[in-house]
């Protein structure tokens, strides 16, 4: 049995403003109408795939359930990191976790942000993969290079891949190289881009991790067996987690492993490192024009131009490999070339204290989602979308009032020792100070509108007396 | 007495997004804190000018006054005409009005939408022309070129202009010209370009009319006869309004007349016909890059980024000739030198029926103006802000229902038979149905959040019953 582990605790900033850390883009509709999350987590189904484990961060936990359900996937285990420490605790952990429940398990690690759009030609080049796994293998998987990439690691094989694709050893690992470099890889043939996807059995990495890198493999072991469920979560122990190195797997353990081979995979693959990559991977015009949205191309050659919001008209007039991306807090207008430098403009806005270089304009929250509509002084309003069923905490703020207008669906609202139902068109008033909550009752979203009035609208100005999804004072509401 | 005369009913928009039908650009400020029409109606102001005549369309009316008011500058007159008729119309209406009132009168007129930096030159330059205006001159204004310009008309000089700035005669008009004469032009010396400001004594410009267009002459001494006092406003007649023809100055009388004359003017100007011009003359870092509100430009060259909304952080990264203009709503990202195809972007936006392409997201009224944060099904979400002591209309809806959130100042309502004063944090209830009014009776401005809810939420869903701004039923609240 071959146990998918998806690793989607990352939050890159090359595709800012659409992928943030609040946000990133592994959930992210980039191409077509399924994240690139959601399409992973499908890839890795099927005949001999067990239900898929997850890795993440707390603070995306909902984002993956939401997600999952979404797909039609249902999870083995959802994984918890305290913190991200980079992909080799993650990748011991999830061994861990699989030996545990199957001591001969095999694990297949794979990164939730990549494009391949040919599913079956991945599992069939997984398949391939178990001869060398069955002989003690940990396995890479190299993508055929198509152009000398400087951006990218590289697999050197011991001899040049076969046209069956089978296993070939692996001579040794190759840092991102300089252009020349890149270019005789690409013409010697037997070197393979490194696409951080591994297939072992679980117990081969557990002794790889043992003797390569011991302090590592005692503390993801005791983060591991402490580990705490919570609310269908597994919640890694922070304590020993924390004492775990940053590293990833390729530095901690497979440089220094010799039990090393490669599947070669020759269909279609792109990590969408940037929006370059974006505007090369989905559809275009034979003008070599991306739109996505309510945007309008006039003129244009060789750019794309994206607008994620119903309500921002997006134009490009006579644009050359340009790239524009509008959202309704940001845009980012980069030439196509230059899209690496998007985290210049992501620090930039950190250093100017913008929100948008970190947050999403949706927060995201287990019982839904809200954003802001308009921010002034001493008000702010807000759109609040509860799921079917959800409620929020219990709670008070010492700063601000609210007014609460039911535009869709029907809300269960307490008010100190009343419980209400108000309905799409009525409104309640919360006082200053009131404990309260709201819940949807019904089978459909409840939408309301939100207005805020006080002299100070932080989301910390809460307490929190009881919540189903077990947060604390001052978290995220 | 010079009576100016400023035309602003025209509507742009080689400006898009921050130009649009509802909102063009003579109200918006450009260059500075000052919109263009502010800065031209300063501009028309000092020792020598009577109070300035506008003329308008009944759209723009209370944009206009609420700029001239932010300005300090009363106006003489404020002349609604109610159709736009391009400039020959416009002016003779001016030139009548003025003659009425001072049959000795002399008329400057000018555009609201062009950019003189030096006031004092200008005003010197008309002072140059009166000369020729006592001798019974048309005066024309011709800017001295820096450029083969191509999208201007020219002024051919009976002689090359002397260094004392004196009137010269008029040889003839040139229609926009090809390049190469557009470059011997430049060479020749003795051709400016046409600004469209002339300097007249009322009188003469009626029998110019009289004997160059007697039909057009015929029909807006009918409207002026005619014309309606409306709330300090002066509405010329649409009846004969619309019989006259919609042709500008220059082909109407100017190119047929004989008594013209040509004032030099070699400070700088500007029409700002484009966002290219927008770039060249605003401020610029030394790499040639503009930025204004929110931007941020990372090693950018030659490049104009333009936030237009607090809350929309725009960044340019590798950009070289490029205009990225971002709102609310929508966003322009142009080759700088292309900007003349802004009138493309907005025909395509118009061809697909989106808003943007006419409607400015504040929308002005009498009262104030709002602005909608959130449109969903079955509900809307607006800010509304009521100017100190200003009222909306008495109203029924037969299709919304509404709710309103107090968030800044105190809302004087009434609702059917009742009437309340509502303070900041408070929120009414207005059925469908129920009579009601919103009034500020403050000395600030009054900020309230509209949620509408509803099967039909358009702004035409309006029965008035009474109105201090006389509009009537279904137009604009």
């Amino acid at each position: 049995m071959i146990y998918p582990t998806i690793l989607c605790g990352g939050s890159g900033t090359r595709l800012w403003p659409l992928s943030r850390q609040s946000y990133p883009k592994q959930f992210v509709p980039l191409l077509g109408d399924e994240t690139l999350f959601q399409a992973a987590a499908r890839r890795l189904t099927g005949p001999g795939f067990a239900a898929p484990l997850v890795l993440t961060n707390s603070d995306f936990r909902f984002i993956v359930t939401e997600q999952l359900q979404a797909a039609g996937v249902e999870p083995g285990a959802i994984l918890i990191e305290p913190q991200g420490r980079n992909t080799a605790p993650a990748v011991l952990a999830a061994a861990l976790t699989v030996a545990a429940r199957d001591p001969a398990g095999v694990v297949l690690v794979a990164p939730s942000d990549h494009v391949i759009p040919d599913a079956e030609a991945f599992r069939a080049a997984v398949a391939r993969g178990l001869a060398a796994v069955e002989a003690g293998d940990i396995v890479t998987f190299g993508i055929t290079p198509d152009h000398p990439e400087t951006g990218y690691g590289y697999l050197e094989l011991a001899a040049a891949p076969e046209a069956s694709g089978a296993p070939v050893k692996l001579a040794r690992f190759v840092e991102k190289p300089a252009r020349t470099a890149a270019e005789e890889m690409l013409a010697a043939g037997n070197f393979l881009w490194n696409a951080g996807i591994f297939l072992f059995r679980a117990a081969d990495m557990i002794a790889a991790f043992e003797t390569h890198a011991p302090e590592l493999s005692a503390a993801v072991r005791a983060a591991v067996d402490e580990a705490v469920p919570d609310l269908g979560f597994l919640r890694l122990a922070p304590g020993p987690w924390a004492k775990a190195p940053d590293i990833s797997v390729d530095y901690a353990v497979m440089e220094r492993a010799e039990n090393l081979s490669v599947v070669p995979f020759s269909a279609h693959w792109s990590d969408l490192g940037g929006w370059g990559a974006v505007l090369s991977e989905g559809a275009r015009d034979a003008r070599g024009v991306g739109t996505f949205g309510a945007a309008t191309a006039i003129d244009c050659t060789d750019s794309l131009l994206r607008s994620e919001s119903e309500g921002v008209e997006l134009v490009g007039i006579g644009l050359e490999n340009i790239v524009a991306v509008a959202m309704n807090d940001a845009v980012l207008v980069a030439d196509a070339r230059r899209t690496q430098d998007v985290k210049k403009a992501v620090d930039a806005l950190k250093a100017k204290g913008a929100k948008q270089a970190t947050q999403f304009p949706k927060d995201h929250r287990p019982w839904g989602w809200f954003e802001t509509l308009a921010l002034g002084p001493r008000f702010q309003v807000k759109r609040i979308v509860v799921a079917p069923g959800a409620a929020l905490s219990l709670q008070s703020h010492h700063h601000r009032s609210e007014h609460w207008i039911v535009v869709q669906g029907t809300a269960e609202v307490t008010i100190d020792d009343k419980i209400q139902l108000v309905t799409e068109n009525q409104s309640v008033y919360i006082p200053l100070g009131a404990v309260h909550r709201m819940k949807n009752p019904g089978k459909l979203p409840m939408v309301l509108i939100e207005v805020q009035t006080g002299a100070y609208l932080g989301e910390d100005d809460i307490i929190r007396y009881e919540d189903v999804y077990s947060r604390g004072q001052g978290a995220k509401g």
